[in-house]
C-alpha cells in the first residue's frame, strides 16, 4: 500500500477525470458501493483465486471467551474488504434493480484490495476502473464497451491500443475437438494461459507433465504447429475460422464478426492504423476468472508488454444473487497500470502564483491579498522569504507554480509585481 | 454503509470537484493514504473516543491454533481502517517530511470508517474533507483554513456560513479561574460540551452530579448567568473580553484577534452579511478530541442545526510520530451533510442524447452512429424500442438526458431528427 505525494495525487486525479468523463459520455453512469461486503458474499465462489486474497474484517466486541471458541477465521470476520468491483456490481444490481435501466451502463472507479506478497508493481490497495452493460445479450453491449475503451486510452494519450479477443465457448469447444475431458479441460486453460509466457513447446510439456490426455495433448500441438495458427491479422470471418480448427461453430463465429465490424463501424473516425480495426483475435487467450461464459476481452498498448486491462462476459453471475439470469459483460481497466503511461501532464491554465513575503507583513494582509488573487481565478501559496529563495522557487515550480511576486506590507493585488516562474 | 446510486454518485462526485478545486486555488495540494493503517498506530490513543469504533482486519494465514493462542482483538489483527484522516496525516507527514515543502497545506478527500451502532443519519462509511496546514505557529495558518472553507461554501453556494471559534486555552484558563482542579478538567468540558442540548442549568446540574468541585461550579454557574455571556456579537476583542471572566490572558485573546482581523480582510470581497465578519467566538466550544491545543473551530450554516464541520490547532500530534514537534492545524468539512444541502444542480451542458433503435438496426449502424455523436461532444445512451415510449423517455430525462431521437436502420447522424426531452 502507497502514499501518493501530491504531484502523484494531481495526476491520478487527472486521468480520472479523464476515464469519468469519457465513459459517462458513452452512456455509461457512475454508481459506488461500500468497500467492505459481507464475508459469506466474498467467498462465495465467485471471485476465483482471488478470495483467498480478501482481507477479513474482525467481528466488533470479540472477547477472549468468543475468540476462543471460533475455530477459523470464517467465525471470526463478518466483512471483508472487496477484492474486485465484479461481486459487489452484481450484489448492487441485484439489490437495486427496479431502480436502473432496462439495460444498465455501470461505471465503477473504485480501491480494491488484495492481500497478494509484496512484490514489485504489486499493491495491496490499487483503483480499478469497469464498466459493465446488464441486460443485454447481443453484441452491441461488447462494441460500445471496446468503443468506450479505446476512446479513452485515446483521450488520455494512448491512442493505439488494441484489443486480443476470444470466446470461451470458442474455446471449450477447441478443448473438446483436440479431445480434452470435461473434466481436464479447466487445468489445460489454466496452462494454455501461459502460452505467451512457455511457448509451444512449454505449454505442451506442461500439459504432458499435468498428465492430460495424450493424444489430445498431440492433436493441440500439431495444431499449434500449423503455420495459420498464429496468423492474428487482419481482424475477419477469414482469419477467425482459419486460426481456428476446421468447422468451428457458426454462433461462436458470428457473435466475434459482429463485434469486429461493430468495432469497426464505430472506430471509422478514429485515427487510421496499420491493423486495420484495433482488434487481434487470439484463439488462445483464456482469461482467469472461471465466470466468464462468452466473449473475453484483454487491452494491449504498443509502449508495453503486459496488459492494461481485460473483460468478458459472465452471464450466469448476476442470477447467483438474482435467482434469475441477466446477462452481463464487463471491462475493467488497470488504473496503475495507465496511470504510469500517461505522461505528466500539466494542470489546465491556471495562473498559479506563489507569495513570497517578509516575515512583519501583517497577517490580515497577506490573507486578504491571496483572498483577492483566488478571486480573480489563481491559485495561490504563501511562503514565507527563506535566505534560499531560488531553492524556495524552484520547489514551487515543481509544485506546478507558474508566477511569482515578493510581498512587502502595503501591497495591493494591482501594486504586486508577477514574474513568470521558469 | 450505503450503495450510490447514478443520480447521487454523480451529484457527490460534482460537488467534490467544487470543493477540490477551491482548496487547490486556496495553495492546498492533495495527497491520499491507503485506507488501512497499522492496528497499533490506529490505537495509540491520538484518536480519542473514535479508536474504539475502528474496524480491525484480520491478520492474514490465522489457522485454528493460532486464534486459539490469540488472547484479544489486538492479537488477531495488524491492521485496521482509519477512523479519520487526522492521523493517518500526522504519520504521513513524519515518513514523507523531506520531500514536503516547509509549510505544507494538505487536502484529503476520503471515506473513514467507524463501526458505530446503525442510526439516522450516521454512517459506517463517511467522507471528510480535511485540509490542514503543517509548519506555520501563526494565525495564518487559521485565517487560511477559515478562508477556504468559506469560500468553498459559497462556490457551492452554501452562502451565509459562520465559524464559531474558541481557543483550548482560553478553556483551560477559564476552568482554573472557577477553581475546578486540574484533574477533574476534562471531565468538566465533557459537560460543557452539552451546552447547546442541556442549557446553563442543566449543565451546572450534571456537573454537581459528576461530583465536581462545588466552589467551582458555583462560580461557573454565577459566570453563565452574567448577561454578557451570551452576547457573541459582533466580533473583536472587546465582545471576546466581555465573554470570558475577567483578566483573560493577552496572548490568547490576542491571537484570536488577530485570526478575526485576516478573516475580515480576506472575506471583505465576499457578500456583506449582517453579522459583519462571519466568525462568532464561543467561550464554551469544547470540540472533543483530546489532542487539540489552541484554536478550535465549528462551521455553521443557517439551514442547518448541526455543525457541517471543525477542526482545531494540534501542535503536539505530530510529534508523536516524528519525534520532534511541529505546528499544525486543520479543518474537516463533513461531506455527507454538505452533499444533503447542495440542491441537485444539473452537468455542464452537455448535449445528451438517447438513440432510441429499432430492434433490427444492425449493431454496426448503432454503434457507429453513437461513436460520431460522442465524437461530436454528445453523451450517448442507446435504447432499443419498447412498447411504452414515454416511460422510456422519462427514466432518460430523470437520469440527466436532454434529446432524444428515434433509429432506423441507415440513419447518419446527419439525418437523425433529434428533439428535446422535457
Amino acid at each position: 500500500m502507497r502514499d501518493f505525494l501530491p504531484a502523484d495525487k494531481a495526476r491520478r486525479e487527472r486521468v480520472l477525470a479523464v476515464i469519468r468523463e469519457r465513459y459517462r459520455a458513452h452512456g455509461f453512469d457512475e454508481i459506488e458501493t461500500p468497500v467492505m461486503e459481507d464475508y459469506e458474499r466474498l467467498h462465495s465462489g465467485l471471485g476465483g483465486d482471488n478470495e483467498k486474497l480478501a482481507f477479513a474484517v474482525l467481528k466488533r466486541g470479540m472477547d477472549a471467551a468468543a475468540i476462543a471458541a471460533a475455530g477459523d477465521p470464517a467465525q471470526l470476520a463478518d466483512l471483508g474488504l472487496r477484492y474486485d468491483l465484479t461481486v459487489p456490481l452484481a450484489r448492487f444490481y441485484a439489490t437495486h434493480r427496479a431502480e436502473l435501466p432496462t439495460v444498465f451502463r455501470s461505471i465503477q472507479i473504485a480501491p480494491v484490495w488484495r492481500a497478494e506478497r509484496p512484490q514489485k508493481g504489486r499493491y495491496r490497495q490499487f483503483v480499478q476502473c469497469d464498466i459493465d452493460i446488464i441486460g443485454d445479450a447481443t453484441g452491441r453491449a461488447e462494441a460500445e464497451l471496446v468503443t468506450a475503451t479505446l476512446d479513452t486510452l485515446d483521450a488520455l494519450g494512448l491512442e493505439g491500443g488494441t484489443i486480443r479477443i476470444n470466446d470461451r465457448r470458442a474455446l471449450e469447444w477447441m478443448l473438446e475437438q483436440f479431445g480434452f475431458a470435461q473434466g481436464e479441460r479447466p487445468g489445460v486453460l489454466i496452462t494454455i494461459d501461459k502460452l505467451d509466457k512457455l511457448g509451444p513447446a512449454g505449454v505442451t510439456a506442461e500439459l504432458r507433465e499435468r498428465g492430460a490426455t495424450s493424444a489430445a495433448v498431440d492433436a493441440f500441438e500439431a495444431f499449434l504447429r500449423r503455420p495459420q495458427t498464429m496468423e492474428y491479422h487482419p481482424y475477419g470471418e477469414r482469419q477467425i475460422r482459419k486460426a481456428l480448427p476446421a468447422g468451428a461453430p457458426d454462433e461462436v463465429v458470428g457473435s466475434l464478426v459482429a463485434i469486429g465490424d461493430a468495432v469497426g463501424a464505430a472506430r471509422a473516425g478514429a485515427a487510421p492504423r496499420p491493423g486495420g480495426i484495433p482488434l487481434v483475435f487470439d484463439p488462445f487467450l483464456v482469461r482467469g476468472m472461471g465466470y466468464y461464459t462468452g466473449t473475453i476481452f484483454e487491452l494491449a498498448h504498443p509502449s508495453v508488454d503486459y496488459s492494461l486491462g481485460g473483460g468478458g462476459r459472465y452471464d450466469g453471475m448476476i442470477g447467483r444473487f438474482l435467482g434469475q439470469d441477466v446477462p452481463a459483460v464487463g471491462f475493467s481497466l488497470g488504473f496503475e497500470r495507465i496511470v504510469d503511461l500517461v505522461s505528466a501532464g500539466e494542470d489546465a491554465q491556471v495562473c498559479a502564483v506563489v507569495l513570497v513575503h517578509d516575515r512583519d507583513v501583517p497577517v490580515a494582509e497577506l490573507v486578504a491579498l491571496k483572498a483577492a488573487l483566488v478571486a480573480d481565478g489563481a491559485r495561490v501559496r504563501l511562503e514565507q522569504r527563506t535566505k534560499n529563495l531560488t531553492a524556495l522557487l524552484g520547489r514551487a515550480a515543481a509544485d506546478g507554480y507558474t508566477a511569482f511576486a515578493t510581498v512587502s506590507a502595503g501591497h495591493t493585488p494591482a501594486s504586486l509585481d508577477l514574474k513568470p516562474l521558469s
